[in-house]
């Protein structure tokens, strides 16, 4: 066995905002698997002879399940130089922790380089700092995959709605209602800033911003759609769009 | 006024950490106001002509304030390309937010190119992920310099307790014991897996895995020190030290 695997992180869209050390990964990799929001400048730097994967998984579609992924991971990985290039960072809402777990009990060596997640940059990238002297001291992220009331989940809304921290809510556009709804039941004021940034780090972005009881009423006016990242507390307030693009362009210069 | 401030993060510690973009942005500045914590390989990336200037802040000691920071970033910025180079996230605890607001009153223009932050990539070097499917489905993200107690903390701790949320405890080991307790008093079991990870993404990585009841005392008995970040939390207690580290190299390849 002389294969290996490497999580490799691919950030919030826009290809510039890879690691240094996941692009290198990339450019060495002999099998590239990845999931479906990956900037497609990044699969170009792969080269000629890579074979390379989607496995990517569309929103409430039936797609590889994650055995099968695994399993393409192990089976490779025993004598490939194997790339597992995921949106955002594997081990943020990514699935990374079982793929990790899945290698290593095969006995196949695996390393995880990070990757900007979506929950600290969407917000960054629309001029909202998640934390900020004076309006808040920490941020807590979830995912709205598993929503208030939902039998699966093992978060505490209500002691969410009174920890004092910015609230990131990922991948929670279609519980949008339910979540400030929640969180207004248990005490977090309708008039809290919030914001929803859609498309971050790619030429779609875009910003809204309203209070905390109106939130899903815009969203629902603005027709704003996933990926979209949702930030409630007094930072939301603080988007502006004064905060230029980064810019996005070529890898190699 | 032709200049311009980029805020860019550096991330935990490799040099291959930094993104793309933050990289393209050190090698095209004409001006580097940096932080102490930056690998050194970065700065050696700027050109020949750079100005580089070092406003590192030595923990519990004396340096430049915030406000003499800020206005060497308006009067660079005006007719420079200066690059704000901070360790982690620029948002992260990091006064990005308020540098930002002192170029925007300025007229100064100004972006931000986000960093992997450590309070995900040093659990992650060290093979905990913050989130998994099954152990937890959301994290929190503090500060250690404004306590449990602290009459300037606005985060209520025992809130936090009931979360089920994993904690991440970023410049906390000062205050390691009154956490934990605040925590246990909250209603936290005293059982909770518990990490440290001391100098991450580094070559003196360390890792401590205790229970939450037991995590002062052994860092104590293993001489741990800062930069560390904590992580409370069934995840915790995934950390093995089997993932390998990524390699540290030439930015050049």
């Amino acid at each position: 066995m002389t294969g290996r695997v490497t999580l490799v992180g691919a950030g919030p869209g826009d290809p510039d905002l890879i690691t240094v050390a996941g692009l290198k990964a990339i450019r060495a990799a002999e099998v590239i698997i990845h999931d479906r929001l990956i900037p497609a400048e990044l699969l170009a730097e792969a080269g000629p002879g890579t074979t390379v994967i989607d496995v990517g998984k569309i929103p409430r579609r039936p797609g590889p399940s994650q055995e099968s992924i695994n399993e393409l991971l192990v089976n490779y990985g025993r004598e490939h130089d194997v790339v597992r290039l995921k949106g955002g960072d594997s081990f943020v809402f990514g699935r990374g922790g079982e793929e990790v777990a899945a290698c290593t009990q095969a006995g196949i060596a695996v390393r995880v380089i990070p990757g900007i997640t979506s929950a600290v940059a969407a917000p960054e990238l629309a001029g909202i700092p998640v934390t900020m002297r004076g309006l808040t001291q920490g941020f807590t992220v979830l995912s709205g995959h598993l929503p208030p009331g939902d039998a699966g989940s093992s978060v505490d809304w209500s002691a969410l709605a009174r920890t004092n921290t910015t609230l990131v809510i990922l991948m929670g556009m279609a519980e949008i209602a339910t979540i400030s709804e929640t969180l207004i039941a248990n005490g977090l004021p309708g008039e809290t800033p919030s914001a929803v940034i859609a498309s971050a780090g790619g030429p779609a972005q875009r910003t809204l911003v309203a209070t905390l009881a109106g939130l899903a009423a815009a969203v629902d006016a603005a027709g704003l759609t996933h990926p979209a990242v949702i930030v409630i507390g007094a930072v939301a307030g603080l988007a502006t769009g004064s905060a230029e693009p980064i810019e996005s362009g070529s890898l190699a210069s």
